[in-house]
């Protein structure tokens, strides 16, 4: 069997190998196996390696002779229990454990196993059974836990891991009735060791307040009780049959190959990578064998939540950091998502013992039409010329509780890079009295309140425009003055564009009265028509930032979230731009601080340097009762468009569309199908 | 043969009718028909009209006996010649004239007859084959005219219809060869009567000035003769095959029905319309039996260049007003636009004479998969939801000259509404010296400058949500005050929403900072489960609005293209939002006009009245040398989404989505087809 490529992710031998040092390491103690992840080889190590490999793929010679990067795992653990967290590197062919720390003050991320133990504990304490009792439920009801990560607000002690634990009740016996349709008036605080440290009445009344369920007793109000809130087909069985069967044919197979995680795909080639956090991330994406980007992936998102009543500002969910985009994603089979010709690819992580686990179909590579690319009637001729766009998708979707994430990569034949974010799932709702109405959520249904809310998502834009030293452009459309005499514009219509290049670290603002694009560009190669410097441009997606308080935790914490673009200097080690360990946050470890630490240094400089984009995008989701019981997808998109990269269209090669093809079916006036 | 639909377009013989009765109103007259289309019922005559249908579609009774609205024409035509040009409403039935009046100083539409008129005499003309000569043109060159309608700067008297001839070369004899690669230092003046004014060099260096020819010679600079400008198949016979074939099968036909131009699909009924100028408009658009919106449509678009020197300020098209979205629609078969199943729809227009023309196949039809509807796992049990996205496409492509435009409505399970717009086509080009380089245009090829423009759409939203009477709601999101004692929001975290509701007729401004959104409602019904007032939600294009200096002629003719909403008070007579004649137009029409014309007038209250909702968006359009020689899609999207309009998700009920009816194919690793 070939040797991995650098950028594989583990193989289930790497991992239990990886595992096997630890071990060994700590003879007699229990190691609790956090992380046991790929440590990416540097970037110094990867240049000449990929400029080596694409080599050998343009001139078909065998690479040259370039250091193969040693195979490294990054590992985190709890030796014995959780108050003792740690970090290491292990070189998985020495089993050489390299700067192995203790992560003092840190926390672990929350996941299923944890999370379920939560609800047992949960359900099974003397305490929350009576809290329950006093509710008063109606016959049959199931209580459901939802543990949360605890968002940093203040009021307790942080040196262990704390679950917060949100009740409902489901009033049928089938499993997936919903169970967010009956959020109850209780919150159950607990530690990781299943220890209850508090219950609590949430406040469900305009000015109730958070307090401990021994100030007194609150029935559950019975006319709550509905019976339009279930999405699942055993529970909504009149559904609608007018939408007849829609099938993606491909006779001839896909246009993608795929070996191992390399995939080719018309002019495009790219690897695909996967971790517990980030989830599904794309390397060293070239396009007709020029480098384009070195790194795609999704760093972090935010989800804080607007009520401002304890205990829900607690509910800020970085939901890669503190609970992991890759540990979470769905097997796409069971969803049965894709049309056409479809690729899987599983992945491996593991177990807290350390063993490995196999997560299949977690992402679905495919085609999709995306209907015309371009056209053009010459209307002297009366010819026209049409060609449509396929598109390639590399998808991954995860559930985080109760909301779920669509986010893809489509590959455009026109060398774009769109990358697609969609939230459905349902909404996670709070109890509030009968009649009351609070300014900052909607009433889904009687007695269900579904808070406002922000998604705020931070990609990384690792780029390597025909070369790892880029330099970033702000570009701006403004009118041109009429009343300079150096100007000519006498009609006063004239416009021109304004180019500033960044030379610093910082976060920048978009700005759509100006019609602001950001591009990347290499200063060191133009483009041999117009002599412009070859680039991409993003294309952004615009939103609000974040609207909690700068003084705010959820600020500190948040750091990429207070502004829609950031430029940084590449670091091997920043990937995530709210840091590396999110649970339980205090602040000051993203992006804002790590541009602070090298402010005025010559590390801070930009121009012509191998540098990062750090895009902050998403919705201020205040919801819809149309969002209820569950959320039709909400899309977001953010484009990576060349921009004098190419000496024209690189689609004009596309093949023309044609009926021969194609084999669409004329209707008929009048026909119907039921 | 049933009597037409109120909004059904004029039937070929309801346009001979029309034409018959002016001919015989003008014995003896030359009558040149510029316009014979459906003058539509107004709304007073419509709203009961509709009423009585619905009711009898759901209480499947014949309708009540409703008055029929008479069948009247909407006519302009020339008497003679051009400079005589009228107006006129036709009684269909009784063949009475309505409101004859004569149009002084305005002038019709530039239409493909007289643009090919103008090529012939432009190119026949002695001075201009003079000029032409002193070009000292290639062997074989073809020279190509490329007519525009005359942008008013305010340079020549307006009485008549000026046409600005641009001249271009092809050379090759392939009648498809792209002219727009070579553009000449030529441009002519001339009268719609064919009378050329004045023969022009064009600014072809930095300072450059437009210039009679007679003040000297302009070679053509042979070494701007390159190869890489073309589109067509057969001079790009080196198309990438990698593209494997892709088509939509509906084994069971499509979910859609209809009978003339009525449409239903899924919970959707709708009506279509077209017409010379708007091309596609949608009527009486309701879901599952609720009125949502009276009509919709594109009111009008402008695009202006950039370029300062003169002529280019003339560049500065309203491709509606002046051109025709209508007259200028695609037949969508020669395309092979679309997959699947489709229907295609006719237009009946008719030529100067007043003959009706057929125009197969101006609107498809047809049914689109979107991924993924919603989803939700419920990680408890493991199971999986998901439903997939089907959306019903009603599209019409124009051609204006060099450039395309795709208009399509998207219609969703989920009840919303999508405008989407694509620009293609071909970039509109100036000749550039070798070596000089302006701020305003980028370098597309040798010699070729594609100047700087911006194309802004007007979208025409008269909505009837739940009837008739509607408000127009501002929604900002905005944070809690730290310091109000007032207000609980101690961790500084809270966020509400503050909501306006306009009271009368004005512009709007979009704020991402806000997250703004645009909420039409209506106050008299409100939503059984919340009892919020039932809507829709306006989701914008963000887009920059005009460059142009508001003292500028641009600013003064293209109002809408101000502020990206303006709400005003329904008038059946507004329907453009550059006022009704753009040709050479010289401003103070439009909806700004309108607005002010009512100011502090009881008719200018917008709120719980019939109102209409215009938004302007659009693309700034810098051109990237990727756009050449045939521009990629630029995509641009508009939503409406209803907001309390139901009781919860409107598509709860999609039916799931399974492989059995999915039928997709497994790829097996390593898989490849060519």
């Amino acid at each position: 069997m070939a040797p991995p490529h650098p950028f594989d992710p583990l193989s289930p031998q790497e991992i239990s190998l990886a595992v096997k040092y630890i071990k060994d390491a700590y003879p007699g103690h229990n190691v609790i196996f956090r992380v046991v992840t790929l440590a990416e080889p540097s970037k110094a190590q990867m240049i000449p390696y990929l400029q080596a490999e694409r080599l050998a793929v343009s001139s078909s010679k065998p690479p040259a002779v370039v250091p193969r990067p040693r195979r490294i795992a990054h590992v985190q653990f709890y030796l014995g229990d959780s108050s003792d967290f740690r970090e290491v590197r292990v070189d998985l062919g020495s089993g050489e454990r390299l700067e192995e720390s203790k992560l003092e003050g840190k926390h672990s991320y929350l996941d299923e196993t944890l999370m379920q133990a939560c609800e047992k504990a949960c359900l099974a304490d003397q305490g929350v059974r009576e809290a329950i009792e006093l509710l008063e439920l109606p016959e049959g009801a199931v209580v459901c836990v939802e543990p949360w990560t605890y968002g940093t607000d203040g009021m307790r002690d942080m040196s262990r891991r704390l679950i917060m634990c949100y009740l409902y009740m489901r009033l049928s016996s089938h499993g997936d009735a919903n169970h967010y349709a009956y959020p109850l008036d209780l919150c159950v605080e607990m530690t990781d060791e299943l220890e209850v440290l508090g219950i609590f009445n949430l406040p469900s009344g305009v000015d109730d307040r958070y307090t401990p369920v021994t100030e007194g007793v609150r029935k559950f109000d019975r006319s709550k009780i509905h019976g339009s809130s279930e999405y699942h087909p055993d529970l909504v069985p009149d559904r609608r049959t007018s939408t007849k069967p829609y099938q993606v044919v491909q006779p001839d197979g896909p246009s993608f190959h795929t070996d191992g995680n390399l995939i080719t795909w018309e002019k495009w080639r790219m690897r695909v990578g996967f971790n517990y956090r980030e989830g599904l991330t794309l390397h060293d994406i070239t396009y007709d064998g020029r480098s384009v980007f070195y790194r795609l992936s999704l760093s972090e998102m935010f989800v804080p939540y607007g009520d401002s009543r304890a205990p829900f500002p607690r509910k800020a969910a970085f939901d890669l950091g503190s609970n992991g985009a890759g540990v979470n994603a769905n097997n796409l089979k069971l969803g049965c998502d894709c049309l056409g010709n479809i690729k899987y690819f599983d992945a491996y992580l593991h177990n807290t013992f350390g063993d490995p686990v196999k997560f299949p179909n977690v992402i679905c590579c495919h085609e999709i039409d995306d209907g015309i690319l371009w056209k053009h009637t010459n209307y002297r001729t009366g010819n026209a010329v049409v060609t449509r766009s396929r598109i390639l998708v590399l998808q991954t979707i995860i559930t985080v509780g109760n909301y779920e994430y669509i986010f893809a990569f489509h590959f455009t034949q026109d060398a774009c890079i769109n990358y697609e974010v969609r939230a459905t799932g349902i909404l996670s709702t709070t109890p509030i009295n009968k009649g009351d109405s609070v300014p900052y959520g909607t009433l889904v249904a009687p007695g269900v309140l579904a808070p406002y809310h922000q998604h705020l998502f931070s990609l990384r834009i690792d780029p390597a425009i025909d070369g790892y030293e880029n330099s970033l452009v702000v570009e701006d459309s403004i009118p041109m003055p009429l009343d300079d005499p150096k100007i000519h514009n006498p009609f006063g219509i004239g416009y021109t564009t304004t180019k500033e290049t960044i030379e610093t670290e910082t976060p920048l603002g978009t700005d759509i009265t100006k019609a602001r694009i950001f591009k990347i560009i290499n200063e060191n190669v133009r483009n041999p028509v117009n002599n412009m410097p070859v680039g991409y441009k993003l294309v952004p997606h615009y939103s609000q930032m974040l609207l909690a308080h700068p003084s705010s935790l959820h600020a500190k914490r948040s750091e990429f979230c207070s502004h829609p673009l950031w430029v940084t200097r590449y670091s091997d080690r920043e990937l995530y731009s709210s840091g590396d360990h999110t649970m339980q946050s205090f602040g000051g470890e993203g992006i804002a601080s790590w541009i602070k630490s090298r402010a005025s240094s010559p590390a801070s400089n930009v121009r012509n340097q191998d540098i990062v984009l750090w895009h902050t995008f998403g919705t201020t989701h205040n919801p819809r009762i149309e969002d209820w019981p569950v959320m039709p997808a909400e899309k977001m998109l953010v484009s990576l468009k060349p921009v004098n990269f190419f000496t024209g269209n690189p689609a004009v090669d596309v093949p023309v569309s044609t009926q021969e093809k194609n084999k669409s079916v004329l209707v008929d006036d009048g026909e119907r199908n039921n």
